[in-house]
This record gives C-alpha cells, structure tokens and sequence, in this order.
C-alpha cells in the first residue's frame, strides 16, 4: 500500500515528507490511493512570486525558465528560496481504487495542498505563459495523495475567481474561528485576497470593530468603497509605530486581533506591536520570520498569543466560497484582484 | 518622554524598533523611565559564540577583537551573522524616576531580553575573557527600556544556575498556560533545559500522560531516572513517521499538546504529525521554518493550532525559578547540564 502522505514519493532525503523533500518523484503511474491531474494551470505562491520576479527584475522569460527548472530539478514547484509554492487546478484523469477523495475521471478541481508537495511535471514548456503573473497556464500531470485535500471547482463561479478564493481559503476559517464576538480586529492588508477575506470572516465572528490596513490611497478607497472594514487606515505594515499608531486610532486601542496578510518581510514588530496585551497574532504571510516573531515578542514584554496560520482547517473551502457568494463586495474586491494579476 | 520600547536609541536606519536597528545609541545618561546596568558578564547566544568560534577557528583574541568590534559599531551585541545576541547579567547603578521596572541601584539582575536590543557600552576591552567561551566577564554599562524585562538573581540559587533557569523560563510559563488538566502532553527534547522545565510545568497543569522524547539511550537514563515525564522514548524528532510512532506508542494516540524544545532545524513536520487533531503544537526552537510549519500542516490536513513560542509570559521568570525549587529532578538535571556547558 503507498503511503497515504505521499512518503513513498519522496527521492531525497531519505525519510522526509513530500514538503521537506528536495526532490519527489513525479512519474505518472499511481499507486492505489493516488490520483493524477491534467494540470490546466498553476496559481503561485505570492511571495514565491514576487522573489522570482524581483530576482530577474521582471524578466518574465528568466522567470519562466526559472520554474521550469525548479519543477524539472525538484519534482514539484516549491520555491527553494521562499520555501513556498501555491496550487494548482485541473481534471481528474486516474483515480486508483483505494482513493478515498471521492474523485471521478472528468471532474473539475483544485488542489488545495501546497505545490510544495505536490509531485508535478510540465510538458509544455510553459509556452502559454509570459512569466508576467501568478496564474500560470500550463500542460502536464499532477500526483495527489490519500491525505491530500482538493476541492471540486463550483459551477457558478468563474474558475479564477474560484481558484483565488480556495489559494487563501485557510485564512478566513482560522479568523472566524480565532475572533470572539466582540473583539477588535485589524487586518494588515485587508484590501488583498486573504485580507478581504479574513475581515469578512471576523465581521461574520461578531467582531465590534474591524480596521483594514493598506499601503497606499488607491487600496484604502477600494477597501472604503467595499465597506467590508469599519474603518480604513494607510501604514505600511513594516514600520512598527506608525502601524501600531494606525491600529489605535481606528480602534479606540491595540487590537484583540491582527491578522497578518501582507506578503512582505518584516512585519512581525509591528504586528505585535499593534496588538493588545492579552490578544492574538495571526501570521498568514509566508513571508513571516519565525525568530523575529519570538525574538520580537519577547523584546516588547509582549503578551501576545502567536498563531502560525494553518492553511488547513476544516470546511475551510466551503466558508471562503461562501463568503464570496454572500457578501457582494468581497466579490468585486476579488474580480477587481483577479483581472489585476 | 522617552519611548517604553526604546525608540528614541535607535540611530539607524530611522524608525525600526532597536532590535531592528543597525545602530542604537549606547550612551550612559539614561532617561526618565530607563535604567542602567553596571554589566558584569555576558552570555553569549550559543549560536552567536560558535559562529564567532569558527569564523575565526577558535582563535580566541579574534573572537574577543570581533565581539568589541560589533559593541563598538552597532552599540549592542548584535551578531549581523546569526542575528541573535544574548543576556548579562549586572548591578542596577542608576533608575530614572519613572521606570516602571521596580529596581532599585544595587540590585543584581539578569536581562531577560534579547543583547540584540540592549544598548551595551563595553569599557575593560574585555581584558578578563579569553574569548574561549559564551561566559563573557565585561565591564561596562547596558540600559534597559521601560518595556524590559528583567529579573532580580535570587538569593538561593547559584548565579550560573538561575541565569541558566531564566534564559528558557518562557517555555515552562508558556506550556502551563496551554495544557489543560487531562491533555496528554509530549516534549521533544525532555530531557534538556527548556525541555524538563517544560514537562515539569505540563505536569503542573494537570496533564493526564506526559512523554518526553530523547535522541539518545544515554538522555533517555537521564530522563528516566529524573522522574519527571510518565514515559520516555527514543526518537529522531527529525523523523516524522518514527517520531508520531514513538508519541502514540507511549500516550496511546497522538498528544494532545506537543512541545518542540529541540534546537535542530527539520522538527515541523515530526511535531505536526505526532500531534492529535485539535491539538496544539507549540514551537519554542529558534530553529523553526514559519513555512515549513504552515505548509506542513496543510500538507497532512492536520487541523491543530500551532503557536509561536513567545519568549514572554507575566510570571515566567518566578514559576521557572519555583519549578526549580520545588522540583528536585529537574534542579539536578540543570546542574548536570550547567557543569556540561
């Protein structure tokens, strides 16, 4: 029986699982409980795409050759400098028999494990894709596990607009679940697609009160023109005092929680900084430091809970799909989002 | 009025937080809410000194030369390599009169935050030190914010020992504060300084079954003799299948709470796999990839919290120092690992 986290595809090192493995292997043939996708396009990793496109500086063929070679090199699309990858959608195309994901040949999904596990190979050499943005139309064939979690793409959504919903979905399932009725919330970037999100779910958690940050007046105006956020500031999210002087004027004081949805270094300071004594902290970017968080903390007297956002909890695409069905603003934010990238 | 986090000390670059900073000003004149230190000795962050160790192949005046190089430039001791620091401890010489910290000249203390954020003057060239070790005797000042933490050194308790207690005291105030009275709680690493204390105070907390996780037969006699943990097991934390194995064998599922007090990067996956689902996963290793643990846990489905091991918890410095007191075990553990370093 192969293993149903995919450890029998892992080449090197020896014993890891498919995430820490340098290199999987991405043959075709599955296993039993496995499934294979005809990938039809791949969405990356925010930061893992804006390090590529920094590295080349905007070189989008020297970006296009730099995934292909990481795919060709790895087995699969995991940025060996961000350490992240993204997702992918597709069509089922084999289902062994002992799969327990309830797939059919033919049925529409999207992936919602990390590329950086995912055994992959791309037969097109990506000649669909100009190296320009996130969403990478390709050709090839995609290996999911027993564990894997994947989500039938709906019919009444575009399946851009779906699939960038279901990319962020952890975020707004784990601020519901965070947020008390009652609670302060800011979202640090809350005009982007988790931010959006994350500040639907906390109104929906009962939140008294919510502030989304953002860096620049052309995102304040669409976040007030949304009118998802009770009140909208401009900081950027790596100065620790101006945040924190932002969060408190919209809020009255620090928050109860910030949610962390800017994908650049250094905000961990200022997200604690901005944060209540006795609150929490929940970091979504993958562009968070751990030992700045730590280090950070400890360096303000800081009581703050610190959470890792999990990019799994359970329901998480039908709550994130269902925020987007209910609450029309979070939709345009989001079409407005996807005809940008 | 002179910030509470010490903003106004930072030269450069302007507006980051002093453990941001590349500069802090180390002058002696302290404002109305700071304190100065005479310093007697710093320890040196272990992953700092053996940086420094083998940069410069264990020539000790090359590493003390260094060590005054990086005072006299950035005004702390700030490591630009590893990017971590360390404690000092010293005599309280002067309080302004609007310090909140309590502390009156003359009290001897160990600075709870991190060197990379503490001002630091160094005036003996360090003469007394040899530079073969993390124990620097030093004379000069160091200044401390109103936000510092700090602890008096107690009385009954040698220096060495108590420095030693008060430099992990947030992994033990931390574990307490999560573990709730019938958890089934692993330590990885049980049988080290953050490792025991942390066990000791999951036992504290009313947990059902402890087990602490060891890499060697020779730890795992320690451990066992020692008392503290209701089990012991042998395993690699690095290994993810045998480490879940080994947890599950001693608590009969996997834990409830699992506690990462191994200092070696690759634990994330080991820690999330050996965790049960809606449990909690707390990351006190400075070692720990904020992407590894969030796409790891999105990788196996695994729905548990996983917090940032915040340095900071009111109390920890006196619950740590009392776990010592009152727990024979874990005193002699520390002892054996103080006479080790």
């Amino acid at each position: 029986m192969t293993s149903p986290v995919g450890l029998h595809r892992v080449v090197e090192p020896a014993g890891v699982l498919p995430q820490a493995a340098w290199r999987v292997d991405n043959r075709p043939e599955i296993g039993p409980n496995e499934v294979r996708i005809r990938v039809e396009r791949l969405n990356l990793d925010a930061a893992s795409y804006r390090q590529l496109r920094e590295k080349h500086a905007g070189d989008g063929d020297a970006v296009r050759a730099e995934v292909l070679a990481i795919v060709d090199e790895r087995g699969k699309m995991h940025n060996p400098v961000t350490g992240s990858g993204g997702m992918l959608i597709g069509v089922v195309e084999a289902v062994g028999p002992r799969s327990p994901l309830g797939l059919t040949p033919g049925d529409r999904v999207a992936t919602l494990v990390s590329l950086t596990l995912t055994p992959l190979r791309i037969t097109d050499g990506l000649k669909s894709w100009d190296g320009g943005g996130e969403q990478v139309p390709a050709e090839g064939h995609a290996i999911l596990f027993a564990r894997s979690i994947v989500a039938k793409l709906p019919d009444d959504l575009p399946a851009e607009l779906a699939l960038a919903v279901l990319d962020v979905c952890g975020a707004p399932a784990l601020t519901r679940r965070v947020v008390q009725a009652g609670d302060t919330v800011a979202v640090l970037g809350g005009a982007g697609k988790s931010g959006s999100l994350a500040l639907a779910a906390a109104r929906r958690a009962g939140a008294r009160r919510t502030v989304g940050i953002v860096p620049t007046e052309a995102e304040a105006t669409r976040l007030r023109d949304a009118g998802i956020a009770d009140a909208v500031e401009i900081a950027d999210a790596r100065d620790p005092v101006r945040l924190a002087e932002a969060v408190t004027r919209a809020l009255g004081k620090p928050a109860d929680v910030t949610v962390v949805c800017v994908d650049v270094p250094g905000c961990e300071h200022g997200a604690i900084l901005a944060t209540d004594d006795g609150g929490t902290v929940i970091f979504f970017s993958m562009a968070t430091s751990f030992a700045a968080a730590a280090l950070g903390a400890e360096g303000l007297a800081a009581d703050v809970t610190m959470l890792v956002g999990n990019g799994y909890v359970p329901g998480h695409a039908e709550f994130a799909l269902e925020l987007l069905r209910s609450e029309p603003a979070v939709r345009h934010l989001f079409e407005q989002r996807v005809r940008a990238d």
